[in-house]
C-alpha cells in the first residue's frame, strides 16, 4: 500500500541516532529536546504559491534529515510506524 | 440530496482502518492521535487566491485519504453519517 | 423592506431539517454540533481583493445551505427572523 | 464644524429601530445583541490597498445601515451624538 | 529642534475640546472613552508597501483631527508636550 | 570590532536627553514611558519585500532619533553598551 | 558527516565572548539576556519568497554572528554540539 502525502507534507521513516545504539546499550539520553533524525520515505507535489503554483519541494525520498523531535503526526502504513510532517518541521540533511 | 462543498471544502465518509476489523474483533486502540481513513465523497470547485482565481483542489471524488482524527464538521446526508473538511486537513491518498 | 448585505455576507433564512419535523415528534437531537440548514435570501456583492477587484460569490439567493450551527448574526426585518453570515460560514450547497 | 472620516471610517448617527419606539413603549427587549441601524453621514476615501490605491467604499452618506451592537467610537459633533466606525463593521443597506 | 516622524507616523499637539474649556468650568466628563482632538504638526513620509513604494499620507501638518484617547506615545520636544502615534490612529479631520 | 546589523536592524548609542542632565542634577523622571533618545551607530542593508528586493533604510548612521524606551536588545561592543533594535522601533530623527 | 541546512535555517557554532575567557576567571554575568556570539557553520539555500523564488542569504559559513541568547534548536554532528536556527534569530556580523 502506498502513500502520497498532500501538499508541502513528508512521509518519514524514523531512525535511531547511532550514539545511542552503539554497542547495544540504552544511554540514558540527557537532551531529550535535540532534534530527531529520519529517513525520507515519500513527499507531496509541493504547496501553492499565492498565484496557485506549486513551490517545489527541497528534501526528496532517499534524503536522511533532522526534525523537530514532536514534529509530524504518527501514522501505520502496512504496520510500519512512519511519521507525516510538512517540510517547514524538517531541520536540515545529512550527508 | 446531493451535497456541493463550498470553496476548498471536501465531503469524506470515513471507513474502518483494516486492522481494526479484521475476525471482527475489536482491537484495544493504544495510539488514538493516528490519523483516520475515509473516502472522498465529493469535492468543491477550490478556494481563490488574492487575484480572484481558483486553486485547483488536489483531492477527488474515489480517493481514499487519510484526515487528522479529530478534523471536520460531521454532517448527516440521507441518512448517512458524513463529514465536511478542508483540503488542508487532509494528510495523504493511500493507493 | 430588502436588505443587501454588504461585501461578501449572505442573508440567510434558518429551515428546519427534516430528520426533526416528521411526523411533528421533537426527536431529542443528540448531535447539536452538526452544521444547520438554511435557505440563501440575499447576498453581498463579494469581497475585495488586494488589487480592489470584487470576488464572485459562490452562492446565490434561492440556494439550500448547510451552515456552521453558532455562524451568524441574528437580525429582524420586517419582523422575520434572518441571520447575516460570512459566505466562509458556508460549508455547502444541497440540491 | 464638518468630520471627514479617515481612510475607511464612516460617520453613522444611530437611528431607534421602529419595533421599539411603536407607540412609544419601551418593550423589554429580549434580542441585545441584535444589530443597531443607524444612517450613514459621512464616508473615508476608502483605504489603501497593497500597491497603495483606494479601495472604493460601498456605503455613501445617506445609506440607512445595520451594523454591529457594539461597534464604533462614540463621537460628539456640534452636540450630536454620533459614531465612527469601519465599513467592515456594517453588515448591509436596508432600502 | 525639529522632530521628522518615520514612516506612517504623525506629531500631534492635543488640543482640549470646546465644550469642556467654555467659561472657564470644569464639566465632569462622563464620556471619557470618546475620542481627543488635536493638530497635527509633523507627518512622516508614508509607509511603504510591499513593493517598497510610499504610501501617501491622508494628513497634513495643520489638520485638526480626532483620535483615539489613549493612542500615541508622549514625547517632549524644546520642553512641549507633544505625541507620535500612526495615521491608523486618527479617525478623522475636523472642518 | 565593527559591527554590520542584519537586515532591517539598527545599532543605536542611547544618549542621556538634555533636561535630565543640565546642571548635573538627577530630575526625578514621573514620565517613565517616554521615548529615550539615541544616536544611530550603524544600519542593515534594509528587509527583503514579498519578491527578494531590498527596502532601502529611512535612518543612517549619525541620525539622532527616538524609539521606544524598552526597544531593542543590549549589545557590548568593544566594552561599549549599544543597542540593536529594528527600525520600526524608532519613532522619528531629532533635527 | 556534513548537514545542510534547510530554507532560511543556518547552522551556528557558539562562541565563548572575549570578556568571559580573558585570564580564564568566570566572571559573574549580570547581563544574562546579552546576545550570545558565534560563528556561521553552514547556511541553508534559502526561503522561497510568495512566487516560489529563492530569497538570498544574508550570512555565509565563516560570519562571525551575534544572534539572540535563547535562539535556535541544540544538533549534535560528529561528537559536537551545535546550534541550528533561522537567519532571522541572527542580529548582525561582526567584523
Amino acid at each position: 500500500m502506498a502513500f502520497t502525502p498532500l501538499h508541502d507534507r513528508v512521509l518519514v521513516r524514523r531512525v535511531e541516532s547511532e550514539e545511542k545504539t552503539k554497542g547495544g546499550l540504552i544511554i540514558p539520553d540527557s537532551a531529550k529536546e535535540k532534534p530527531a533524525e529520519g529517513l525520507v520515505v515519500a513527499v507531496g507535489a509541493g504547496a501553492k504559491d499565492d498565484d496557485g503554483d506549486r513551490i517545489a519541494m527541497d528534501v526528496k525520498a532517499g534524503d536522511r534529515i533532522l526534525f523537530g523531535k514532536w514534529s509530524g503526526t504518527e501514522i501505520t502504513i502496512d504496520g510500519e510506524e512512519l511519521l507525516i510532517m510538512k517540510e517547514s518541521d524538517i531541520m536540515g540533511i545529512l550527508a
